[in-house]
């Protein structure tokens, strides 16, 4: 899928602000465009993989040169959805137009963005995340979606692509991983109908379901075992750790799934869960969730990371121990704010 | 809501078969009837409950006499629902109609139903289990429904009643909780249409599933720990048991969730899920799950319970370790049996 093209004129493009109705923009420039960068946050989730995939077979079906990329391998929940096998890390092609989906910032593209080989070719930005920077040429960012998917969705009828079984499969695993299987507080009417829309158009709900949510490792299981059992209340906060130990006595290579601290957040005594987990590089990863109406996306970006008000994170480079207590110390003083203005 | 009527004729009812057009007969006869017992079945589910409570609402719009009756308490995290507080366990009204709700069988109603004052009253048989054994004067039975409230759905359009929000949580609760949040295998596109249908009359999503899913008492989340602790794997089956000093050690009173049985089934490395949780009469409850394609409602009729084909129960009146054995001796012939016929 990598662009080998003739010299053509670039395509010009005005800087834009964030806007809603920039779909009208994008689908213009997508259709001006001849060779296409498509490319996705690090450490992708459910929705980055399906919203890259789901768009690159639109592309495929425009007749479009394009290269899927992503900086991190796809993880294996995701492994099923049809050409994963097919995103590139280091893309080396040359291209009129980039595509950023479901990043909220330039630098989360990692190094499947290449600055200087990309100079001057217009970025269009598309994403749900509230902290978006609005770095692209063209910014369409709407926070009221509940999945980059969602936004991809609404591109395809734009685009006037028929919606078949391979998109709709793509951006269903979106819309299901991002709103945890339409748990997410921001599950609307409009999400079900998005949903439902793409399973008419022969998404398997069940099939998806099955990979995201119903097959983890035994490990998995076991971890969370030993995960659950040392949780810890600190005021309205539950938290708990992973240490790389833990990891490989339950004999665990890769990392466990988000569900974990999802599952944390569950505590009735609790506003907000936080799991710490030891990398091998020494860093610590932290994944946050609350209650709505408590905010911690503001402390993730604090930290260095982003995320949604009600689920966020960042990646810390200390110890776990240190992690813990700055963590901590920020959500502390972060409740007390946002409690005191109640 | 209890009864009180002068005499009248008594309906007359044929027996009627199973049929998926049964509505058009089960709303002729709500039209009919004056005096209506409503029953679901005992250690009622978020489906038994909101098929209860909807129907309720429904039977107050259309002017009728009625009363709601479950021989168990309503589960805590479904007292939320609207008039929940006005379910009897024992109701002593005169009725002219009783209507069954999500119940496979007689007996499952506990002492809600009394044999001797319910005499010659005929019954209406709503419900989606396939393993309903029609005890029924009309039997309206469809397996194809994720939910018996999924089929009060359809009662209420059969019967005119404008959907309000009151109904709509009721019974979107009963398909959220039945469905495990839309990731059970029977989520069809028709029971995202009908959830989103109930979203537009005014049921909030986010709120039922932060009171079935996102809420747990910090003690069930220690349990899960310990639970998940001791999980064995033996063959394809996965399992785990509750003592009741696991129970006390977390400082829980009540029982544990069914989430943690759903959890256990993910384990790749398993086809069959099962938690054993000691009671505090010495019984023993066995909650089963397994992948499409394992039935282990056959298993669980053999044991005296029933269920679904992928998620099914029982009550073994033995201890923990006995019922141990004998759940997982029955499991592992049926396993074999299964498999075989691949």
């Amino acid at each position: 899928m990598k662009a080998h093209r003739a010299e053509r004129a670039p395509l010009r493009v005005k800087p834009l602000g964030l806007s809603g109705s920039a779909n009208f923009t994008v689908a213009q420039l997508i259709g001006q465009a001849e060779s296409i960068l498509v490319i996705c946050h690090i450490m992708p989730d459910g929705d980055a993989i399906g919203s890259l995939l789901g768009l690159g077979w639109v592309l495929h079906k425009l007749g479009k040169e394009y290269t899927l990329a992503c900086a991190d391998p796809v993880p294996d929940p995701f492994a099923y959805l049809p050409a994963s096998q097919a995103i590139v890390a280091r893309p080396e092609g040359e291209y009129d137009l980039v595509i950023s989906l479901d990043c909220s910032d330039l630098k989360r593209l990692g190094v499947a963005y290449d600055q200087d080989s990309l100079r001057g070719v217009p970025i269009i930005n598309i994403d749900h995340h509230i902290t978006n920077v609005g770095f692209g040429s063209v910014n369409w960012v709407d926070p009221s979606s509940a999945a980059t998917a969602q936004m991809v969705l609404t591109l395809i009828e734009r685009l006037e692509v028929p919606l078949d079984p391979i998109m709709a499969t793509c951006l269903l695993n979106g819309i299901v991983t991002d709103t945890r299987g339409f748990r997410t507080s921001n599950t609307t009417p409009a999400v079900m109908e998005a949903a439902t829309r793409l399973m008419t158009a022969g998404a398997s709900l069940p099939e998806i379901t099955e990979h995201v949510f119903n097959r983890r490792p035994l490990a998995v299981v076991r971890l969370w075992g030993r995960a659950l059992s040392v949780v810890q209340l600190d005021g309205r906060i539950i938290w708990t750790e992973i240490s790389q130990a833990m990891k490989h006595e339950c004999g665990l290579s890769s990392d466990s799934d988000d569900g974990l601290v999802s599952f944390l957040s569950s505590a009735c005594e609790a506003d907000v869960g936080v799991v710490l987990t030891e990398k091998d590089d020494g860093t610590t990863d932290v994944s946050m969730r609350s209650i709505p109406g408590i905010d911690i996306s503001s402390v993730a970006m604090r930290l260095g990371g982003g995320g949604h008000p009600q689920a966020a994170g960042c990646n810390l480079n200390s110890s776990l121990a240190e992690a813990r207590e700055r963590v901590l110390d920020e959500l502390r003083h972060s409740l007390l704010e946002q409690t005191a203005h109640c």
